[in-house]
């Protein structure tokens, strides 16, 4: 058994005689002495093999990179000049007494310390790209980030409880991931895309506090940074209202950002209403580290002769708002394009500015192309309201709502990081009072914001069917620095009012008792007050790390096309294994996504 | 916010204002007075409501069993001789001030403190049943089990990492459940069996140690006591050697039974090597608190006139062996005939026996019907190695070894706990020196006795296709009480000796290409020794709280037809869902099993 990670010794062992296993970092002929950098999941540690010791200095000559080494030699201080203060062991050097090559390798089809090899060569090989200290350390912290989680929780008596993987559909609207029966002929179970219900059924069972650090399935076009199986931290509580569990919520935040990375968060987090959080960032994950804010104008707008403005103001959905950027009227032209090429891709139609050349003149000092369309008193409400200085730019947006909030809310952020307005620290907050349900015009009918069983606010309860769109909910999202990285609800638990909820949503009764007939019958059984919440543990670790995707914080991921480059799954079956399944292919018509 | 839980109100409590939430378990009208039995996970307490407080007293009045109640009142003692001492809160009684009812209840199906509901009726209302006491208790220890191997893993450095549970077929020998791929048109992904290859990549990543509580995944015929999906804990170190391993993984366990129930395992445990198992038990995972064993009689059977046991010991495979009853003597005939037909069961087809009445008359003092076949010699042998005394009863067994081994291994622990040769404490070993391969007479081939990546003991290179039958490996199984509850291995790290395994096993090289390239692939890149376990987290808390079935311990289990009763997963899709799978259902034509 080893005395020492390589990477943890320093001048603490010096003239101690070390027994170390590791592998070949780097190997080095210098002056007829062969330096080896010995690596650990601890680091590197300089090994040197003296011309003196004959055995070990020709077994020396044939190590290569990558072998696996068992080293047995004495920790010295380095020759003045060679320490190298980058590495913890830099001060020292082990001389080997003993020296066995434990495997050989192959040439690796990269450095270790490569920085800028292809992500599909590191997934292809990624039991060597694991190797490398960055995905040692993002793997490392992801453990201790589940292991701080876990510390907290069990000390505030909440259970680890583990719900199945094999299951039937969840109510997420994703694709589910089905798994067909071999047993129950044409049967299929389904993977979970959370264990939702099942924790709401052991909050009915008592069990009071529950968790899992649990994986979960959504068979969806992967976009962006998403994986086909990804991890939550989820938790649920009975007899908690929503404020006592945000407190406590906060807190698991507090301690594993501490534990994990000795970061302090703020405490208290700030809480943003979702209303406030649209009016000031246009976002419901709004990045508070940008220090720059949407100002509303829409009650300016209505009857002015420019019609872009005049038709969003008007609009029952619409809004006009202003993005003020300090200094901005030093933007080009050319770089005004690339934000109104930017926002277009959000639906943004256009992107029109006023630049503020000298305030104190008056109209005299702005300029802007759409000045002409604009009443003088308008254009200095737009000024007194922004706070708009002398050289600052004024950009707006005019359109339904949600565009103007999409396209101003990430130019907030682009514009906020490119051009200093952002600081570096960590900015949680929590986004409360959501609207109970969104209209969905495709389908035209209220959805659930969150999900059917989040309960309205207290008060709202009429509102339900009265009047939906002003329902709130006791919905709650913990954000951090532009992302969302948990959301939650006080549940239901009253029969009567989740059918109300199922009323407003258009689901029938029979649909209701299909879908989740066994969670209304549960309400019935006295279930208790109960609520959670559940965090995207790949996000909070990408974060933390750094990374730029959560495919660097997962062992063993999958591509945006939902493979694994490195075992090649999914893959080809037996004709047998499908026979006993009781399912054929279709003959492939035409190539899907 | 609770200020106690109910279960956990004692007399430290006397005067205090306390406010609990909790299940009405029981209500009863006495004397004028409202008593009601309040539940939470932690235990009972009374609740008393005198008709004084008419408010309170008026709704206790509309109170029914399983109504959701918020109490809030005095801590009192109990009257004279009404202590129930069976309860932690039996010295006390909690006086109403102020009660709300939070949720009612529909009268349950059954009550729950009932203990003969069938498991039917449980499963099916399976939010009630985990009400019961037992249930919360159950699943109680699981999650203290798993936080205890959580903490020492973590303090002895191994890091808990993810591996998927999408993936691709892994070499375990059942079925695999397949997910069929959307994205990649007639692909699957198979569930893991166990995480086995993906250990050891993270072993050639140099992760040194890594431990994950892992879901896994068999579409077996569910047999007994098992589950389609069940959880391990799955553990792989480097650079240790079997020795190291073993006494790391003893320490974990004995530290579980201390930290979940108080348990003192044995320190160290005792090591058994296969053939001595099988020898002196018939089994692998021998019963140690049976005191019963085996005795070899095969080398003075051949050539006896008793032609059953003259066969057995003349085959190759053949075995005759003796189980001694002490006080056996005592047995009826109906009862000889009862376990002449459970040993049938394991193939065996007869049972013969000696009584010995009095050891002093010779072959007088014995009673049996095979003494006549028997030289006297042969007979005082049996008397010596199985040290028969007046009373005592022998067993025997011939046949095939296998047979004889499992049909007077059975017989053993069955006679051993009924007839009073057992002790009721806890008594793990460690079993050792497993042959490598063991001989598979359907398919007339050497089958891998643990798994194919299985290192062989040292010095057993050559024997590997020299001698396959006599190389030993370096695998080690962990039982307790007749119960594998882990197993595992030094693994293979060189591609030199895995090649010469898979001729063994008569693998071809393309064969074993196609099902594990990528590990073969990362054998070449340096990997280092290493080994693990794997401990069936299922078995071990079923153990531990000396429940009957391990449906008992999982929260949510499945029946044997692998079907859950309370979701009723698995279930039918729509067709649109097959559609988008590029898969059809084949017509039924006969019943499966």
């Amino acid at each position: 058994m080893r005395t020492n990670y390589c990477g943890a010794i320093n001048t603490h062992y010096l003239d101690e005689i070390v027994t170390l296993y590791g592998w070949v970092h780097r190997r080095r002929d210098h002056g007829g002495v062969i330096f080896i950098d010995l690596r650990d999941r601890e680091g590197l540690v300089q090994i040197v093999c003296d011309p003196d010791n004959i055995e070990t200095f020709e077994l020396a000559e044939k190590i290569r990179n990558e072998f696996v080494l068992m080293i047995v030699g004495k920790v010295r201080r380095r020759p003045e000049g060679t320490v190298n203060p980058s590495l913890h062991s830099g001060e020292i050097e082990v001389l080997v007494v003993n020296m066995e090559i434990l495997n050989t390798s192959l040439t690796p089809p990269f450095l270790m310390d490569d920085e800028h090899i292809s992500e599909f060569v590191r997934l292809e090989h990624r039991y060597l790209d694991l190797r490398r200290p960055v995905m040692q350390s993002n793997l490392r912290l992801r453990h201790k980030v589940t292991m701080a989680v876990r510390v907290f929780l069990d000390q505030q008596g909440f259970l680890d409880i583990e719900t199945p993987i094999l299951t039937k559909s969840t109510p997420e609207g994703a694709r589910d991931y089905l798994v067909p029966s071999r047993v129950n002929v044409n049967h299929f179970f389904a993977l979970p895309q959370s264990p939702q219900l099942f924790k709401q059924l052991l909050m009915v069972s008592g069990f009071d506090r529950y968790y899992q650090i649990a994986r979960c399935f959504r068979d969806e076009d992967l976009r962006a940074d998403r994986q086909p199986e990804f991890t939550q931290i989820d938790i649920e509580t009975s007899f908690l209202t929503a404020e006592e569990i945000m407190t406590l919520m906060e807190q698991m935040i507090r301690h594993l950002f501490k534990a994990a990375s000795n970061i302090d968060l703020p405490d208290p987090f700030p809480r943003l209403t979702y209303a406030q959080a649209m009016h000031k960032y246009g976002s419901d994950k709004p990045d508070l580290r940008v220090a720059l804010e949407l100002t509303e104008l829409t009650d300016i707008m209505q009857g002015v002769p420019f019609k872009v403005f005049k038709d969003a103001a008007d609009k029952p959905n619409g809004r006009v708002a202003a993005l003020r950027i300090p200094n901005g009227s030093q933007l080009t032209r050319k770089e005004i394009d690339d934000y109104t090429q930017f926002v277009s891709i959000y639906g943004a139609k256009g992107l029109a500015y006023i630049k503020i050349n000298k305030r104190e003149d008056g109209l005299q000092g702005l300029q802007s192309p759409i000045l002409k369309f604009l009443p003088e008193k308008t254009v200095f409400t737009i000024l007194e309201r922004t706070g708009a200085q002398n050289g600052d730019l004024i950009f707006f947006g005019a359109d339904k709502a949600s565009i103007v909030n999409e396209s101003l809310g990430a130019l907030r952020i682009k514009i906020g990081h490119q051009h200093g307005h952002a600081t570096s620290d960590w900015r949680p907050a929590w986004i409360v009072d959501f609207p109970m349900f969104e209209w969905d015009e495709e389908e035209n009918r209220w959805q659930a914001l969150h999900h059917p069983f989040t309960s309205p606010a207290d008060g709202h309860e009429d509102l339900l069917l009265e009047n939906p769109g002003q329902a709130l909910s006791k919905a709650y999202d913990m954000v951090l620095n532009g992302s969302e990285i948990g959301g939650g609800s006080v549940r239901i638990h009253r029969e009567d009012v989740q059918k109300k909820v199922f009323r407003a949503l258009n689901i029938s009764e029979d649909e209701a008792r299909e879908k989740f007939s066994f969670l209304l019958e549960a309400l019935q059984y006295g279930a208790p007050p109960h609520g959670g919440i559940a965090f995207g543990l790949d996000r909070i670790v990408t974060l933390m790390t750094g990374s730029e995707s959560i495919r660097d914080v997962i062992a063993f991921p999958k591509t945006q096309r939902a493979q694994c480059l490195l075992t090649h799954a999914p893959d080809t079956v037996d004709e047998k294994q499908l026979r006993e399944l009781n399912i054929r292919l279709r003959k492939i018509d035409q190539p899907k996504n």
